[in-house]
């Protein structure tokens, strides 16, 4: 099944087709992929549908808050990293973006507890949802991680990744089955059985399982969106909202490059060290060998810290 | 299977036996259920874990906003309904309360769009979630409205209801069986087979229904509670969200008597007339007859107004 | 002293002159007036910086929230109308407008209680404020209202007003030559005694009045733009404040003129009746004879009441 | 002149002297200052007036997030630092603390910028202001700085500073007198001349300084309020919003010690090193020399990284 329709894509197309004219700020990179549907798992997809502003708009609004003194001082993309080296957020709020994004429940679910944003989405109130549902590409079925409660380990072995899928999809299609009895609708619509009575939309969802997709238009900031990207696109979030948060990083670089870098850079690359672990490096700095246990920090602070100084052997 | 279980009731109770002395305002009919599971649908719950303030802090928070002035003037109910009335909503969010609610993950995702809260959930990712799901009570079980495409219409008939119960209640345990084999263990929490790996937390949740038990700390202040009840408490919500929103509802009224009642009266019992609909009520006060044709409002708005202003024949 | 320097003009024009081809919803009426100052009070103006959406992406994120099922069966107005009417505020906010406003301090600190947007404000900490101050029309000079502690009464004779903005006057002028003082620079930025030092931008501002002018870029959604309009236009707002609401109601029905039809119907013309009132209503409509003594309102809702019904005679 | 009147010391010990039993979490160190203005400028304060949650309440909710599985495994400490370490806010959005503060205009508008707070000022429309305003202490009247226009340089010598005292207060007080004037009232509340009328308080009030006090109720969450506290308490913020931070800063370790003691070591002693930044590091760590111009850093960040670290002849 394709992550859209035809009839859909033609809709898409149309709105694609249609162009005019306006007085402001407009990022061809951006326009280039207006509308689509980026794909994301097995039937899911991001899709940008409205813009507003660009990095100029990040520059513009911080110089109204600094006044015209900046104007000679700074470039536009020194500017732009100094307020993100320094936590400015407001200039970053100043422009917006706009998806469609279609994804499975449970990442949902994830998703929404960031408050930042502007939310519509499909109503299983009000309407039927598609049979359509996430499996896990094998290489994505991983065991419960023995270290992190959190986490995953290693990659199931074959027979039982697929005895896994095989679980997946006949609940899924089992539970769905039921939806519809008790709908009493098939999937064109029609009625299956005239003599007996459709429960109510509003309770029948309640038997679908949290795999099945639900789609939403999301609004947010640039500022919150980059909040969202960092903690998503991070390698300790679950794959499938990383899977999202990865399309939408390439849809960050499309809109505002300078922003971009200066995201790169002061965030994702970036890392926080605590005040002991500060100490502990102004002693690496200074030759002094220490071990975990000369360091002051917790075993899981000294792992998580020499990774991130790359010193695999300190001494 | 009861609300909570034995274990949990006696942590309840043991909170409950401690007391401290406090400067702080006290509620005491709030108090005397703090802490308590009250029982909600079939087996959800809402608990009072916490309070700020009472109809004291906010005619104390309006005070500082208005000044010395209005000491003599006002008394405190007269102050609440001035505020309520003219909504202004600033000193109401003076107070704050605490739940820990139990509920349904389909009634979960309603209640989060209300973003103005703060909220911990129960981690699938990281524990497992028990075998505890929502089956409506037959009288419930509503068929699809007809009329109206997000409602429900009259209740099934018996043998209908019995037949949805069996298929609700078959695909949650089939699921959770499917949950278990693919964790790789028991509810006692043991490994169901040694030789095989347990998948990933955050990866089994996806085949548990939408009807399964999520359970979370959420936290509002007054004027948003309020937003809350307003909207699910009202005939419009789903019965399910009803029910919590309800319950909640008399811890209003033992928190803060006083804006309780202003609650009532300018909001639950209010009506919010468009400037159409307002102008005909002027129209019916000067004896005019007026019909739905000559009203100048839609059917649905004339319908609607008719009902509020009890007139079932209007002429 | 124009709104806005030739300078400013001229970059404004140069803006304006610049377009460019998107596929992005485009609103012709809006465009017309994107950057151009609309003045405000005596130095103030509103400028429409950008937007992003229209009428139809309230409609098309309603639909995404509905589904497929509305398509057919709601044309845009009446849907528009539908999610008014019923507080339905998510459609809403998924449209977005941005502006720079040019307001007094005293304004700017009501202003600022709408919590739901983003700002940017001039920062008097990096900069020096320009000597533009507001001093009020002579009409616009009104006594302290002696039924209303927060309201106005009467304009003040001739002979007051004139004393009062003599007072204002040398009053902003005064502290304006202390604020120039204490920097050590002049209008033109220049040093006014090279053997002394200019006291920090952050400690000098406090030497200003409450008058002056400041600006900053403040970016909304749809609904909480309506929400803020319906609070600020409205009668009992301060003059200054409504001054610059009433102008951006006409930016509102260049951008969205269905949700603006709406919004007069449903929020800026309707009124918020009690159950109380609601109980009156019937009474009267009922034919009943009512005053106030019987009425179980108090003096100050009755006299509401009967005002928005336009009973001056309730009998 | 006192912080607090007499009249108001006694209203507060009387509150003091009011104690209740209460089944809620209390915190004894944060009682014994609850209510007490805690002196801040020349005559600002900062008020515990009330708070919800303690160090265990962080903890209940992280668990109920986490479920069953931490109980054995964490001590609050431990898992305090780890939730503060990897920027899990939800549970301390679980605390709540409600403070008055009495403050200068201009830090006021500083201030209100932080929008996740719940506030209740002071209404100069409906009240008058007392004559009180802010004049710094001379060690605190700093020239502008000469390396960073939003900042401070060295101290003013001693004669610039007494000039600079002069003109803030008689300018303060010559404000002060015309708003008495158009208000027709005397700082006893008598009407100055009958033959008078008195301005609008709301137009008046415009009349008075940025450095007249002003006073609010602020609530806020203890995620949001350590939010505040690292931006406010930080040496690059202005000195007079950090002096109410700093006072705050006791209030915390008062309310939640282990909390306070994570939040020093993972936030305010912590720094926030850029991906560039890391790479520097790891070549000094294997002992390479490098300088500002081998360092890949601008030399602003050069500057910042190296004073971070403690090198000052990084070589």
């Amino acid at each position: 099944m394709p992550t859209v329709s035809p009839q859909q894509q033609a809709e898409i197309d149309a709105q694609r087709a249609n162009t005019t004219s306006t007085r402001r700020a407009t990022v061809a990179t951006l326009e280039e992929i207006l509308y689509q549907p980026l794909p994301v798992l097995d039937h899911g997809f991001v899709r940008v549908i409205d813009y507003m502003g660009d990095d100029s708009a990040v520059v513009q609004a911080a110089r109204v808050s600094y006044g015209k003194g900046t104007k000679k001082v700074n470039e536009d993309s020194g500017l732009i990293k100094y307020l993100m080296r320094h936590w400015h957020s407001t200039p970053f709020e100043m422009c917006e973006i706009k998806y469609h994004i279609k994804l499975p429940i449970f990442i949902a679910r994830q998703w929404i507890r960031h408050r930042t944003a502007n939310v519509n989405e499909y109503s299983a109130r009000y309407s039927i949802l598609d049979k359509e549902f996430y499996l896990p590409a094998p290489e994505n079925l991983a065991k419960q991680s023995a270290v992190n409660r959190q986490g995953r380990g290693e990659v199931l072995d074959d027979k039982q990744a697929q005895h896994v899928l095989d679980l997946l999809r006949e609940d899924s299609e089992r539970c769905y089955r039921g939806y519809q009895e008790m709908l009493n609708e098939n999937e064109s619509g029609e009625v299956i059985d005239p003599k007996q009575d459709g429960l109510a939309r509003e309770l029948a969802r309640m038997n679908l399982t949290l795999n099945y997709y639900t789609q939403w238009y999301w609004k947010v900031d640039l500022h919150n969106l980059m909040h969202f990207l960092r903690l998503r696109a991070d390698a300790h979030a679950q794959y499938e909202i990383r899977a999202y948060a990865s399309c939408m990083m390439e849809t960050l670089q499309r809109w505002v490059p300078l922003t971009y870098a200066a995201f790169m850079d002061y965030r994702v690359g970036a890392a926080h060290i605590s005040a002991s672990g500060l100490a502990l490096i102004k002693r690496l700095l200074q030759g002094e060998k220490v071990t975990q246990e000369t360091s002051g920090l917790s075993k899981r602070e000294w792992l998580e810290l020499i990774e991130v100084l790359g010193i695999n052997n300190a001494a």
